[in-house]
């Protein structure tokens, strides 16, 4: 498939230190006509399940096609191994840690390889910066064109993180997982506009959240429909469940953090 | 006009939630070869006066013709439209609530139209999140050349922030407002050159600028100029007067942020 | 020599204000079609030689020819030059400040020039951003090819900060300076694999690193081979010696902050 030449980068790397700025050379360096995107580095330092969460959010508003590199990488140097893979959409180079767990329960790998072959990483390479030593220069062979073979044999099975999408029974009440809180102070749940469809079909959502600061159970369409102070549920733009509140903070107002669980209950 | 294919963003944000990479990856599905470039992502939260002031500093630093996109946009959903402006050396695409005031105080619009046109969107839009799926391709849109007549009707007046540059008159003390501290503790006020000597002349400005930290009344040519710790005066790189105080924080010195005024007399 | 069109950018104007932005419309106003990559703009204010270190960490890694810009620059406005450098593999462009010691320690200057020429800068050149006004127009002016010499003079001599790299003799302990903490609280000594080497020769190394918070004695290869919370050194990714714990921070175990020094001996 023709492939525009679009590398996005997701890391724990902090925007401090230059790492990022390294990757950016080293894929530079095998194709100099690269547009280069940064979707977040912020991720928290080591975290792999908030790299997958990030990712997820952000890597299909991107072109057919686009390499997504994501990189939190806590076993660098160690025997965990990279993999390029290639799903129905795009492209993704990262370690095989678990980082893609989320996009890969959106988009079902097509084709998976491990990144084996030295002549595609740098010509010499550190065994603290498999960032620019192998993801980066590899996902910059992607753009210019190169088959997956050509990086190594396929991969198998993918190493998957313990962040099952929630699937609702109707009436049962469950727990389900925060998975980000927004620089706004909006909550977005671990359940999927496609989850929740499969289970009540297209009918407006009835949904009964219960958390530390109060039940939450009106479903509105945007931040603007809400009402006063009171905490409110919508669709968001990656079309999970959220929970917001008017001009203010959900996440302070209902006592919730990334990585902590409400009680939800779809309502018959 | 001709028109380079760069496009500016200044928003609120953040770093962290790859809300920005998703305007990049929705412009480039528009156009694939734009030049990107960051303003700033860290006005505060639904602060639309910041933004303001953020691009008012930033944008004529970029080739004529390049498109700027502001988003701070607490009405996102909402009734407030979306618009595209040009001026006699720039494209802007923003919500139309404010954000341009400044812009539009030092060039004034040529022309304003409403983003309506369905088929210059992204094809799903999602309620919470235009930057993405209207501005973002709009710009794309303007930088790939289309006309502005394409967009939707034409605007009309477009809405301004209460935050009309002071006028001097000579010998009268009167409030002028703290623009921004930027992260050298530089305090700037919302009085330009241009305003100054279209009341004092070419001469070299006497001003006395009241504070809750001290009276200044020295005006010099640049930082390295100030002596000691004295706080003093100058145009700053967009010309607009600017405390400091030689490599120190005048902000901290002075007692001032963004927001305060300070009591500003123009000596005869 | 042929100049691929990237310029990266290592300042410490942060990202709040917009600074770096204007500096990279200034250069696009120059050469439309530059690759623009940010190193950190988030260096410590006027820290001059925090500049030098992540400028040194960070600018290896891109395509030769790339042109640096680098700007800390608390002397804006007064006497001193800036200036244009050709090493061996890259170009230069900065206050002559000291920003570039490192660097030159690793790739010594082949030529210099002083930024003199004013039909090479922006048209209105303002006495507080010099940034934007001569560093950025300068280097997109290399990006396209243009010669050095059409810069102005010989710049002669360039300011170095006293910097010194450690130079050991065997089992002479002696003071080394911290050079940088990174985000994960990896410690990086002022102590180079190719300086350990020209006194040891090719062995593994034996070092004994006094520190507050212990002495850290044992050698490793990266950082997943560390043994549980024990403190070790390894060579990071650019060839320094650099104090790490496993998933931990070991700059917080060890009690060290850049600019620090620990008394470091080379085992015979």
């Amino acid at each position: 498939m023709a492939v525009p030449r679009i590398v996005t980068f997701t890391t724990d790397f902090g925007l401090d230190d230059g790492f990022v700025a390294q990757m950016k050379g080293a894929a530079l360096g095998v194709c100099p006509d690269l547009r280069l995107v940064d979707i977040t580095h912020n991720v928290p330092a080591h975290d792999i399940a908030a790299g997958a969460v990030r990712l997820r959010m952000a890597y299909a508003a991107f072109p057919l096609h686009t390499v997504h590199v994501a990189v939190v990488d806590p076993g660098v140097g160690t025997s965990r191994r990279g993999v390029v893979v290639r799903t129905e959409n795009y492209y993704f180079v990262a370690p095989d840690n678990g980082i893609l767990s989320m996009v890969l329960d959106d988009e079902p790998a097509g084709s998976a390889h491990v990144l084996e072959a030295t002549h595609l990483r740098r010509p010499t390479v550190s065994a603290t910066f498999e960032g620019r030593d192998v993801f980066a220069p590899a996902a910059a062979w992607i753009a210019r064109g190169i088959s997956m073979e050509r990086f190594g044999p396929e991969a198998g099975e993918l190493r998957r993180l313990p962040l099952p999408e929630f699937r609702p029974a109707i009436g049962e009440p469950a727990p389900v997982r925060v998975l980000v809180v927004d620089r706004f102070g909006n909550v977005t749940l671990n359940l999927s506009r496609r989850v929740l469809e499969s289970v009540v079909g297209n009918r407006p959502p009835r949904l009964r959240v219960e958390t530390p600061g109060g039940t939450v159970e009106s479903f509105r369409g945007t931040y603007g429909d809400g009402n006063g102070s009171e905490p409110f549920m919508l669709f968001n733009s990656v079309n999970y469940v959220e929970l917001a509140v008017r001009e203010g903070r959900a996440a302070d107002r209902l006592g919730l953090s990334a990585g902590d669980e409400v009680r939800v209950t779809v309502e018959p």
